[in-house]
């Protein structure tokens, strides 16, 4: 009933650190590499790489930077099959910092972008891939594009990019699963010699099952986080993903262990999930920008009045 | 864009009285009349038809019994085209105690059933639609019918009863969108003289997207209440349809302001929602009831004990 090609990576510290400048403690992320070694999960994407030019290590946590000594303390002593990951942003990374593959525990880079910034993407994308990674390009914000960039778009990855998988980001969560399979279909049509990822935001409550309608019509890459932890509305939810799956390798029993131990008292602290301001961006296909900002003042549960603040905005 | 057959059907104060026995007071009842009002939304549930002799008004709330006189006192002063509707489950209602349409403020009676009492259902719904009723059946844990027996029941529902609408109840959260579409499509090929309609739990976050799944598969009536509000994972979010739907004459507005003043405290109170026992219940197509009765324990948060508890019993 499985369909073996289907890869799961989680990106749980890497999303969830957009939560918290990306502050995990060793603790907490070796806890979560275990469970996903132990639950068979594919690749662990671990944070970004940033250059320290641009950012103060004062000012955020180590998974901002995802240092390869870092990183080597994260897996050092448990055994697992699951890959790294990290992701990089275009204009933000500092390429000559990246060592080649045969010298990190980094698998995998995944370059992130809008589509009128592929081809920064490209050329980043193909530089690591030519120092040994398996690489990734995701294009954010896929409900913005014009159909005509986006066709250009995926025809120059195809041609040109060295990407083993194209990810469709639903960064404001607010596809419907109709325009999925519009977009899954349109990216399987046209790139040919590629993989195609999904990366979904739970806005509307609808991450899970546009990740299912994204496997139905061919993806077979699939982004997820346990407890559905990321900024905002946060993710696909690695747990559901499991549940779902028929693969035989899954075992769903240690993400229910580590969500018990590590994400209930988190939650505590933290803020993520179905929250409506979030819910609003995502009808409205905004960044969640507005509803962040409004869940740090005192009008956190003022609904109608945000709601109203995003409509009435005369756009002509 | 919109298709004017859809109709929304608000069980806020129905599934929602299944988690706290049916105790709201006159004051909330009356915010959620008045708000699904303002926002357009066709039908509001109120509760069950339920005998006093089965059931003592000492241990529930108005709502599981729902007197005439009660609902008059909720609509009463408030200007509205919303219905009310009020559920019956097969052999806890004393039918000579409902009166005629005419002298109720009940515009429909639904009754629940499972697809082995379909004849008492049809009995129960035929008698309420003599006596002047808009009448419903639900069809309640679809996920357990064998392929056959739905058949049949169709069948008979197509020829016997008066009902003119049919749900299908997604009882435990256990439908993917595949399952969804399979059986919209089998109940309209059967059902020709009748509209379709979808109740959708949430335990695996699909409540949403299983409701847009049976929209586009051209099921008319949507079940949802406000924020999700019903017994264990809860049902499809009021709001989250209103966003999705185009019809002008629904208003998210008035949704979004209850749920500030209203539902941010009662959820303090009760709990529903996205829980991972819930979500485990869902995945395995369980009834939520051994999950209910965990989170009222002391091992609330021991999700992988609780699972291998529902996974290990030999079934053969």
């Amino acid at each position: 009933m499985f369909r073996e090609k289907i890869k799961i990576l989680d990106c749980t510290i890497r999303d969830g650190g957009l939560v918290n400048d990306h502050n995990f403690d060793l603790q907490f992320v070796r806890a979560v590499y275990k469970a996903l070694a132990e639950a068979g999960v594919d690749y662990m994407e671990i944070g970004y790489k940033n250059s320290k030019k641009l950012f103060s290590p004062k000012e955020f946590g180590k998974w901002k930077f995802c240092d390869d000594d870092d990183i080597k303390k994260v897996i050092e002593g448990i055994e697992s099959n699951t890959k790294i990951s990290v992701m990089v942003d275009v204009d933000r990374v500092d390429v000559d910092e990246v060592p080649a593959k045969k010298d990190s525990p980094v698998d995998m880079i995944r370059v992130a972008t809008y589509v009128k910034d592929v081809d920064k993407a490209i050329f980043l994308e193909n530089h690591f891939a030519d120092k040994g990674y398996e690489t990734a390009v995701n294009i954010m914000a896929i409900s913005r594009a014009l159909d005509n960039e986006l066709t250009e778009c995926l025809e120059q990855l195809e041609k040109e990019s060295k990407a083993k998988i194209i990810y469709i980001v639903d960064s404001f969560g607010s596809l419907y699963q109709e325009t999925t399979e519009f977009l899954i279909k349109k990216a399987k049509s046209i790139l040919k010699t590629k993989e195609v990822g999904i990366h979904a935001h739970n806005n509307q409550q609808l991450a899970f099952s546009n990740t299912i309608e994204a496997i139905i019509h061919n993806a077979n890459y699939v982004d997820s986080t346990i407890y559905g932890l990321g900024r905002a509305a946060g993710n696909c939810p690695t747990e559901l993903v499991l549940g779902f799956l028929k693969n035989p390798k899954y075992d769903i029993r240690p993400i229910l262990d580590v969500i018990s131990k590590e994400f209930i008292p988190l939650r505590e602290k933290l803020e993520w999930g179905y929250i409506i301001p979030y819910a609003i961006t995502g009808i409205l296909d905004e960044h969640p920008r507005a509803a962040m900002a409004l869940r740090e003042s005192d009008k956190k549960e003022n609904y109608r009045e945000f709601y109203e603040s995003l409509v009435g905005e005369d756009e002509e």
